[in-house]
């Protein structure tokens, strides 16, 4: 019955410049499907006016959230040596000044470690909101399409250490690149079952002791608590430990600086990041429409999967 | 997981104007909602033009075809008291010119039997394109959202005695109601469980010889042809034999002259109709996006019940 579906899971879109709302829902929401949209927020002062001398000027001794890993991997699924387990992995939250955590990413300040500006829940009106007059509150016609404003919008900066692994969100997300380029690592939600989503025990990584801060380990969360999360990393997938990947068909795409991807709500994405002196990115989330059969779909083979109520708290980039 | 979601299953939204065609897809397509539309097509001539007395000038001649049953059902899931068995019952499929067709609906002409103009399949632009330029050949709002133009435009006329059974098609379906009303009775594709669909032989209702043609039998198809369709009459529920309906939610609408339907695509509708010297209707089926999940999720469920493929030849109404 289905066998005569267009197979487009390798295809995505590419837009020359912003499309109508009726064509953005039409061809990218209704049937979750990505797409590069360039031309998108060339307009924006931010676009050429976030130097990093200019976030120095503006922000340098604001104190900012920084996620901090030994690996690159904040909430991934991490093999930790000590206890021989396999941990969900929440990142040390480092505050310090902009100004240092432009430093570190400069090479100024040499560090083991990686460090990624990734807060989130709107960062660019909480720790960033210095920086807000620069972008445009909202995306225009993603918001005439879908007939609401953004949820949140979120600074984002970091470097090649950092990599995001590989989950969803329940937003419409629309993923700006500033400076750098991002590479997108997309699989549909019908994809599920080849990513072998399980429950791990959640760790996060904290300054070790006895060396006085310069390693990290990982110390589970008290009370213990499992999050469901994706063990797969599609780019160089262990198919003898996860034989379903092999029929998953990822959807690679490099976003260069200019472009906007529009991400759909629900779709599986890791993201890995390239650039000197730092990648910016902003993104705006909107709300994805609980009324499309898409959410209850997914959440009945996520459970036929999984089995019972699992933590649905997996919001990130 | 799912128990947030609003319970809204008995809800139609009403626009007293057609909808945008950002709001027709976002609040209507894209979620797969039904909604009345008022004052869509009050500037369409046919809608003063279509009495009987000029159908009769225009076309009375013409040859046109009539779906004849003894008890208003085609298409229908039939007992059979010959063979004590249950068919899937085809109509009729007679030939009368369009005046003796009007003479039947107004009462000018007795018969035992129901008589609906139902052909499908384009038949304004086939058996009725006489009548075309009386309507527009599309629903400019709705075109301009789907991005597409309709698949097929199809002219309705019948009375009370033919009812539609329980069904659904494969298109996004825009239902104008140009003289009398049309009762819908309207399930989502989730409640698909609830209808209890199975295979039934099919049989095509055959003038019978003994009776000179005056009353009908229900012949076999052959070579013998099984098809999917659904028991359940939704206003007068067996629920000992469909027990699972108990759990289904119909929402009832009666579609007033000069009202139009949205009838989104793989909700299952009944369809009644009332009104004295025929019930007229003109419909747009526009071809389904089956780039959205639905379709295929439809379909998995369907399978996972009834098991293997199946014959999906059930477009009508």
């Amino acid at each position: 019955m289905i066998d005569n579906i267009e197979i487009n899971g390798t295809y995505i879109e590419t837009y020359e410049k912003p499309p109508s709302p009726v064509e953005f829902l039409r061809n990218c929401v209704q049937p979750n499907r990505p797409a590069v949209i360039k031309n998108a927020f060339s307009h924006w002062p931010a676009y050429n006016l976030w130097t990093n001398e200019y976030l120095r000027e503006k922000m340098g001794d604001s104190i900012v959230t920084v996620a901090t890993t030994p690996n690159g991997y904040a909430d991934a699924v991490t093999y930790d040596p000590v206890t021989d387990r396999e941990y969900f992995a929440l990142p040390h939250e480092q505050k310090m000044t902009l100004d240092r955590f432009l430093k570190i990413i400069e090479g100024k300040e040499l560090t083991p470690h990686a460090h990624y500006i990734s807060l989130q829940n709107d960062s660019l009106h909480t720790e960033y909101s210095i920086l807000k007059d620069d972008i445009e509150e909202e995306i225009d016609w993603c918001s005439a399409a879908l007939g609401k404003k953004p949820d949140a919008v979120n600074f984002w900066m970091g470097d090649e250490k950092s990599t995001t692994s590989l989950h969803k969100d329940p937003y419409e997300n629309c993923y700006a690149v500033l400076r750098g380029k991002k590479t997108f690592v997309l699989l549909p939600p019908s994809e599920y079952y080849c990513l072998h989503e399980q429950l791990y025990p959640s760790a996060i990584y904290t300054p070790s002791d006895e060396s006085n801060g310069a390693t990290y380990k990982l110390t589970p969360l008290d009370p213990p608590m499992k999050t469901p999360w994706i063990p797969v990393d599609p780019l160089h997938p262990d198919l003898e430990r996860y034989p379903r990947f092999q029929h998953a068909k990822p959807i690679v795409v490099t976003v260069e600086k200019g472009e906007m991807l529009y991400l759909p709500a629900l779709w599986f994405h890791q993201v890995l990041q390239h650039g000197d002196e730092g990648v910016i990115a902003i993104n705006a989330w909107y709300d994805m429409d609980y009324r499309n059969i898409l959410y209850p779909s997914f959440g009945l083979f996520r459970n036929l999967l999984l089995g019972g109520d699992n933590n649905e708290d997996d919001d990130s980039e």
